[in-house]
């Protein structure tokens, strides 16, 4: 039987295209297809490839092993769960980013359709030998790993580490730098993802204006999605120069803006893990690579960085699971940034919020509650005779002539227009503005709704 | 066009019973008909209403307003919700017993439909009129209020204050000890219910064996229920004769471990409040208020009050929103009760678990997960090594004679019967055991799936 089939669900009369791992090539959801690009810009130096192993015995065709190599010792840098049961990925390429201080790293080795988490010391060993076979197809003679290891998946299940050892010379010999190789390689990372999220862009840095370079990436991830990362796999490259802890002080800050300011059902998985490679292959051998926090390449591509990884964090929102609301919420003069982050992130989190979104209620109400119950604030964030709340209506929508609908004001309630509010939520986009006026602060967190389809894809995930 | 034909469900050819406030008299589901008391042993001194005012207009005969009191001054307590945007009746009740020292309590007035919450200064002038109306009118003089006052429905909304002040004398004209006027008032206070939660019990104490005291309560919500209370509203009444702080004290203990340890959907209300009057009518004259915690009457009290208020919340939870399941969640051996109490209600949040609960799918990674990503747990407080799941049947389980089902064991996933574990899912009960092994303390939470229907009536619920 089809993964497809056995998605009929039980109790309505209707079915459901998404499919747990490795959906249907070409499957695209036609209002997906916009954010699927068909060519890129790659950074130098970087070859990639995606190739089908059949990790999940159902899978009979699709990618699931992706590979993503630099011709040269690429410096790297990662971010990964703060979930206490570490998958066996996590730790194996936390320690081989430690042993090496973010130094010569030649790739990424990842497979989708099993987490191997909660897989014991088991799951470690099989960790620690996709990242030994994935440096020893590279030529590499040292003894100490340089390939960083990811999975998504199923938790609780071991790895066919057999039929993935024997993959890793297939991918090896796919390895490509052409936009159809990235785009494979974004297609074998996917699970429950509808669409592969790749994304790629040229920048220059302050001092060379003569010098193009390029940074690509891709994420995944559609359910157990919430800050401090998910099933949420990003692996980013950049054929920039760019120093070691320089790297990790990058994609620390530029994670919290974006991979870790989207939620789609709180749940934080034990896998999440975010990745950047930054190879040099792009920059004049004259030029040192980028380490002075103060120097205007380090700001301009903190900048570069920061946008780019909200654009691929961004995709994931748009592909949560059994969404059909994007929305971002933006916290505005609050006392702190953390107290902004976090107001934003009970909203997000709240059931009731997410099902009137779905419902397209204008119920600010359940966004006033979940604004009242956010744990952890500081004393005075939040006032209720200063609390704005406003719906505003992104670029395309149908009302964006009205401007903003003002649902709060200084904790009095407005009169609504329930008619204009109705006609709001049709939108497939919206913004909530949350002006706590305690402060000049601002976070913004962008999540989606809570649909019945959600309810039936993680009724039926693992069955 | 009736409340009922409104939550046609726009996309599934399925109509759902339940509707938002003052469900159909005599419509109890079968399912739910056990919960329901026919008869119950009331706390002497005290009478109670249930009437109708048409809080919204399309209540057009159900009970909205509940009146609970005594005859003569009572002793009093109540915790309220922790959500910063506490509504009207919240500060008011709170005033109230703050400025009589929990002393000299005649009632509670309470209405459903409306939550009169986030209403600014109109709605707490609206909350004050109704205490000063329900003190009134049981002939007290005294210019400051003797009654508490609850309201519960939707938020933002003025209360129509005028028709609930003419319905307060008609309430004091039905007050009755009655079963039946118990039961109209539990019904009064319903508004997603599908059923009234209404209990009694008797008790002896150490002291004095040969009287015998009642205690007596009600209890609403169904939805916006979490830790630190929930659109809850719980009201409980007793004839044992109880010091004001000692009532506080014993109350405060009595919610942490019922109506702070249950959650449906981890929305923490602005309306919840449980609050208890202690009228001394059951003590004969000599009998001195229970004042001291040392006491063994305390202590008994203590251990009633506390049972009795678990049987309440529990029956909250079995009438959560679409709720088609009732899970236990057992911490054990944690490092501490706080510990034990966030890693429960981490898991009892998690859409993932409950979704998986919904679709029977032993799934005890998502499980895992959650107890992993639980914020604000000490060091130490898990263990990936040391930890342990366990899926217990409950007495009424047809797979009760197979004990206990072990899915993980010191941190090493079991292989699991999939056939044993989907018929213990197949029952309504289960409870879930997570043994830590890093401490000697322990925490119970009670909560319940999430389903196609919990999206349904939320997404439903203003419209």
């Amino acid at each position: 039987m089809s993964s497809l089939a056995k998605l009929t669900v039980r109790n309505f009369a209707r079915t459901f295209t998404r499919s747990y791992s490795a959906p249907t090539e070409g499957s695209i959801p036609h209002a997906k297809q916009k954010y699927v690009p068909s060519s890129g810009t790659y950074p130098k130096g970087f070859s990639v490839s995606g190739v089908h192993v059949g990790v999940k015995p159902s899978n009979k065709s699709k990618p699931d092993i992706a590979f993503i190599t630099s011709d040269r010792p690429a410096n790297g840098a990662a971010v990964f769960t703060t979930n206490k049961f570490q998958a066996a990925p996590v730790q194996v390429s936390r320690k081989v980013l430690e042993s090496r201080n973010g130094a010569g790293i030649r790739s990424v080795i990842i497979n989708s359709g099993c987490a191997n988490a909660v897989t014991g010391n088991g799951g470690v060993e099989d960790a620690n030998k996709m990242a030994e076979a994935a440096t020893a197809v590279l030529g590499e003679t040292d003894a100490s790993p340089s390939s960083l290891v990811m999975s998504t998946g199923v938790i609780g299940q071991r790895l066919p580490i057999d039929k993935i050892l024997a993959g890793i010379p297939k991918a090896n010999s796919a390895l490509d730098s052409s936009h159809q190789a990235w785009m494979n390689t974004a297609r074998a990372i996917m699970t429950t993802d509808t669409f592969p999220k790749l994304a790629s862009t040229t920048f220059t840095l302050p001092s060379d204006a003569s010098t193009t370079y390029s940074l690509a990436g891709m994420s995944k991830g559609a359910g157990m999605i919430h800050p401090n990362m998910a099933t949420l796999l990003g692996i980013l490259a950049t054929d920039a120069p760019i120093a070691a802890p320089a790297l990790h002080s990058l994609l620390t800050s530029a994670v919290g803006r974006s991979f870790n300011s989207i939620s789609i059902d709180g749940d934080t998985s034990t896998n999440d893990t975010v990745a950047i490679l930054a190879n040099g292959a792009g920059a004049p051998s004259s030029v040192k690579p980028i380490s002075d926090p103060a120097s205007a390449d380090y700001a301009a591509f903190a900048a570069t960085l920061t946008s780019f990884a909200q654009h691929l964090a961004q995709l994931v929102v748009r592909d949560g699971e059994g969404a059909t609301k994007f929305v971002q919420l933006s916290v505005r003069n609050a006392s702190s940034y953390d107290d902004a982050h976090k107001i934003a992130s009970s909203i997000a989190r709240s059931p009731l919020v997410k099902t009137a979104l779905y419902g397209k209620d204008a119920n600010w109400g359940r966004i006033l509650c979940a604004i009242g119950y956010t744990a952890g604030i500081s004393d005075g964030a939040v006032v209720p005779e200063k609390t704005n709340v406003s719906f505003v209506p992104t670029a395309n929508s149908a009302t964006k002539d009205q401007g903003v609908l003002k649902l709060l004001v200084d904790g009095e309630p407005q009169t609504v227009d329930e008619a204009r509010a109705a006609r709001l939520l049709e939108d497939e986009d919206l913004e909530v503005v949350i002006d706590l006026g305690t402060g000049s602060e601002e976070a913004t967190v962008w999540t989606c709704d809570f649909s019945h389809e959600y309810v039936t894809i993680n009724g039926d995930y693992r069955t």
